[in-house]
């Protein structure tokens, strides 16, 4: 492709992570973004001209956007409960797709979003930022080398503090737009991390407490466990609208441990690092704590969000069914372990184990 | 009581943990030790004579150390089956009592050791550390700032990597001596954190899920859950022996955090600390992360172990109903959700849910 050739995107809707990705679009070096659309006309205009994006071209519906031939590929932060006919339509209109997580309600519709997006040849990924971070590389090439052994558990606590009025009105807390709350908001990205850390592996069960639902009846504040097969390791986490801003990991080895203290969104796109601590432990007294090993590996340039979106275009210039697959089944494993989770929560919240059945249609 | 005036210590056995509290009372202020006891009176020998005392009497059976007028108070690390027994005697003995954690197999034992000592006018404190460490009170007194908000998630892992050997001869994964394996060996200390940051809240209830248990059937690899009463806060925890060296802690609130790296042995007694994170959150864009507030908090100088012995001694000397009845309250809540947690392996460490209930008898 000519260096200058550009991906142009139609965003589908204004969610205020339309603005994030709208940045990351601008930041990028294979994308541009040509078209919006609102279900409001006015809304779209607005946004495009908050930006001073005058030759922007701005619709009143998802329809009109859709049918613009000129926009190869659709970014997609609608609600969850709409994904599915929205994914669909947009693959019909040979759109490539970049949606927002949860990419679906379950597996059994993203299979539907899949199915119309082989049908119709065209590329679809969802939006793990960190999935395209370098950092991401570097950690998980560490964990490989063993040097804090075989890994045994991962943990992680991603929350914020919501007011209360965004709990009563926010999409992410509505039964009829986001039912997988803080699960499908938060956990998605925990979930992801686990499947990155333990090189794809699935967990064969998970058991969720809920502690609080919204008042729609939604989870917004969770435990998580992920249980693997013959017990070689364990991942807990928590995801919550109802406690102080974290985004923590760790990841826990025989040999020691992996700490990263922004995994979602670093605190900067300059700089961002982990730590490392290769086999601590005590002197024989019991006195001291030996950790002389403790280093801290720092990554420098890299913005994850715009080389997401150059990642996408690459790929969508150049097809790969092998790399396009690899995607597809990424997002597959973390919607089929979210899918147990909301069982768990179904049947109670209250710990009940539940098994995680990836279905197989890749 | 004169400035030199010192408690005299009888240790009832050489256990490992026994050389770490020695080298305590060595550094501290109100203690000597002056007998110890060993089912082998060459091994007590041995141990006296490592470490030059050779005026230290030593015993070849317990008996004989609970007979020695001139012992004031006896320090007990053995097996937790064996407390019972030897506690009572010990008080009867009119012996103050320094005893390793879990004090008991379970409450209705505590209490049976507790009656002992009220019986006999002596005083019992448990060997948790770092409730004595200053650090802890530094801890305690940022959290009731409510800088932090209001305390919604306890967090920890503690863990350490057993070899093969360890697991199948230590007297910590053996059912005859330590039943409650890694619950009573380190979430002792997870489950007495939670009540000092929660300022003596007890949970209503708790889940084990039991990952692993040893070839004897003792659970050694455990995630812990708390419930707490109306979901108000949860506390979530890890324990095990068959996962690196880990020793962490965070308390989350609505408005920020607070992190220990090292809660249970720290690092250094000359200095040690711990993280604050007050209103972390994102930039509107959600492109950056805030968190100037970032604060460590340092301690110098403080000998946990020493100053748990100098403030046994103290109480010893100038004894104080209030006092000892908070010491002995601790202790007992503290065994009245490991008890829950025990509970909860023995139907089936699948996540069962038990209620917790402290028994009235302090």
């Amino acid at each position: 492709m000519s260096a200058d050739k550009k991906l142009r995107w139609g965003f589908m809707g204004c969610a205020s992570i339309a603005s994030k990705n709208y940045l990351a679009i601008k930041s990028s070096s294979h994308n541009e973004i040509v078209a919006v659309a609102s279900r409001s006309l006015e809304k779209a205009k607005a946004w495009a001209a908050e930006r001073k994006e005058a030759s922007m071209r701005c619709y009143g519906s998802y329809e009109e956007l859709l049918a613009d031939a000129d926009v190869d590929a659709i970014y997609m932060p609608l609600p969850t409960t709409m994904h599915l006919e929205w994914a669909v339509k947009a693959a019909d209109a040979k759109k490539h797709i970049l949606i927002e997580k949860p990419v679906a309600l379950n597996c059994g519709e993203y299979r539907k979003i899949i199915d119309a997006c082989i049908r119709n040849g065209v590329f679809i990924m969802d939006g793990t930022m960190f999935s395209h971070h370098k950092r991401l590389d570097k950690m998980v090439e560490f964990l490989k080398t063993k040097e804090i052994g075989e890994l045994k558990r991962f943990e992680s606590g991603f929350s914020f503090m919501a007011d209360e009025s965004w709990l009563t009105t926010n999409i992410r807390t509505s039964a009829s737009l986001d039912p997988l709350g803080a699960l499908g908001d938060l956990s998605h990205y925990q979930i992801r991390f686990t499947l990155h850390a333990f090189e794809g592996e699935m967990p064969t069960h998970v058991a969720v407490f809920c502690h609080k639902k919204s008042p729609d009846g939604v989870p917004i504040d969770c435990s998580v466990t992920l249980f693997y097969k013959e017990n070689s390791k364990v991942a807990t986490f928590n995801c919550s609208f109802v406690t102080g801003f974290r985004q923590w990991v760790e990841v826990a080895g025989t040999k020691g441990r992996l700490m990263v203290d922004d995994f979602v969104i670093c605190k900067s796109s300059e700089e961002c690092s982990f730590d490392v601590l290769v086999n601590p432990g005590l002197t024989d007294s019991h006195r001291k704590v030996i950790e002389d090993s403790k280093r801290t590996i720092t990554v420098y340039g890299c913005n994850q969000e715009a080389t997401m979106f150059d990642d996408f275009a690459l790929l969508a210039f150049n097809r790969d069914a092998e790399k396009e697959k690899a995607w597809r089944t990424l997002t597959l494993k973390t919607q089929a372990v979210l899918d147990a989770c909301m069982e768990s929560v179904a049947k109670g919240g209250e710990g009940q184990k539940v098994e995680v059945v990836v279905p197989e249609f890749l």
